[in-house]
């Protein structure tokens, strides 16, 4: 779609010397999700594979659980900018099986009981997740896990000229490349993701790994959980949350995944540990 | 509150060697900010200056503009589990002159209309903001700025020992910092310390620079603007909305900020170029 980069004019300084020149930008637009009309959720995306981040939106959010409860997504024809459709909403009409839950504009995992606390985010996660992962057979071989972090670079194609860019990369288990996207929130590449497994079918997700760019937070953790995902990666730190919430589910969680070192937080028999 | 950092068994591979041993996790928990009762919003954040973040959360939505807008807030003395208050839950009591808008609970940028675009969430951050940083005459020297990302890793405490903190950074036009914050969200970062800020009478924040230690998104930059700052600094890229927000406010926006290498993409002038 040509809007995934940009250039704007920028002052070089290096030192003493400033030199003028273009600079590729990570473009960062806003997207409402509607439902039947009714407005979800708006969040700040890099434009491309919007059906994706929304299918994708739309599952880990618990509102729907299979291809089959996307009837159909279109661009809001009434989207229009200085007479040039903006992109930028995207009204999905669900099908029978599926709803959006009361209050949904709320995250599933605010409780409206006063107590929110980390217990209550897991419990919220386990009441709303449709697949259990914690008996996935899959096995992982921690040098094919070493070898995610380059296939993801090497196949990264806006980061490199922008440096502005998160993944996220899904694998099988003998470490091919399943799907990458990339996005400027971290969420929203792990939405992508998943949201292109849904609508290829692929959803419970067994036997695969998924990747990250960065930190694995509670919600990176719990969107994989929502696709059925066995096992996460991070190429970062990941929260004492996320580790909770796979220690609990069962999941593999493997951290600052970097050259031959790895850190192994749940699920180390997947490894043979 | 020692809730910052916990502690977490790991194994720990390298190559064929494996070790079990401790490993020191950020913590991430809920904190759910209420209104004379009712719920706001849900973040996942890092423990630990709460009323800051609760604070500068409700600056930078346009909820309230100064500290005399802010009457009390307290942790929910129901907000129990097993027996122990969880301090996830702020109560805030507002001053006579501040309101939560109407439909607050949706992001402020978000329009109802049909045409949601960069555009619109300019112009929604326009309205918003109560101060113009484009007179703001501070003069901000290259080699004080080149300095900042030093001082701000120096002072972390936290970042060290997890590698999973984001951090923000108050400085003068000196270069001295007035105040560190760290957080698992960037976006939390940035409010607990313009959340200090307001508390302490320092709102608008003219003369200052916010360094971030990361990207420059959208979302900060109407943080910063928000808050009165003139000037944003970010160690990584910054977004095409960023760049296009910070020249529609005349605020100047440095990226890629290391060593005495710097890009400029708005502002220059403040830089003497």
């Amino acid at each position: 779609m040509g809007r995934v980069t940009t250039r704007r004019q920028v002052l070089r300084l290096d030192g003493a010397r400033t030199v003028a020149r273009p600079d590729t930008l990570v473009v960062e637009e806003p997207l409402e999700i509607r439902v039947a009309g009714e407005s979800l959720a708006v969040t700040m995306r890099t434009p491309g594979d919007d059906f994706d981040l929304t299918a994708g939106f739309l599952l880990t959010e618990g509102v729907l659980r299979s291809a089959d409860d996307l009837r159909a997504m279109r661009y809001c024809a009434g989207s229009i900018d200085e007479g040039v459709n903006t992109y930028n909403l995207l009204d999905v009409e669900l099908g029978p099986g599926a709803a959006v839950p009361a209050g949904a504009q709320r995250r599933f995992y605010t409780t409206s009981s006063c107590g929110v606390c980390g217990k209550a985010s897991l419990d919220a996660v386990r009441t709303t997740a449709a697949w259990e992962v914690r008996d996935d057979p899959v096995r992982l071989d921690s040098a094919m896990l070493a070898g995610l972090p380059d296939s993801l670079r090497s196949a990264q194609r806006v980061f490199e000229r922008t440096g502005g860019l998160h993944a996220a990369g899904l694998f099988d288990a003998a470490g091919r490349l399943l799907c990458l996207r990339e996005d400027i929130g971290r969420h929203n590449a792990f939405d992508k993701v998943i949201g292109w497994a849904l609508r290829e079918g692929r959803v419970p997700l067994r036997g695969t790994v998924l990747l990250a760019s960065g930190r694995a937070s509670f919600e990176l953790t719990q969107k994989a959980l929502m696709a059925g995902v066995p096992a996460l990666a991070a190429v970062s730190a990941p929260s004492s949350l996320a580790v909770d919430l796979a220690a609990e589910a069962g999941m593999t969680l493997v951290g600052f995944l970097r050259g031959t070192t790895m850190n192994v937080y749940t699920g180390a028999h997947r490894l043979g540990l």
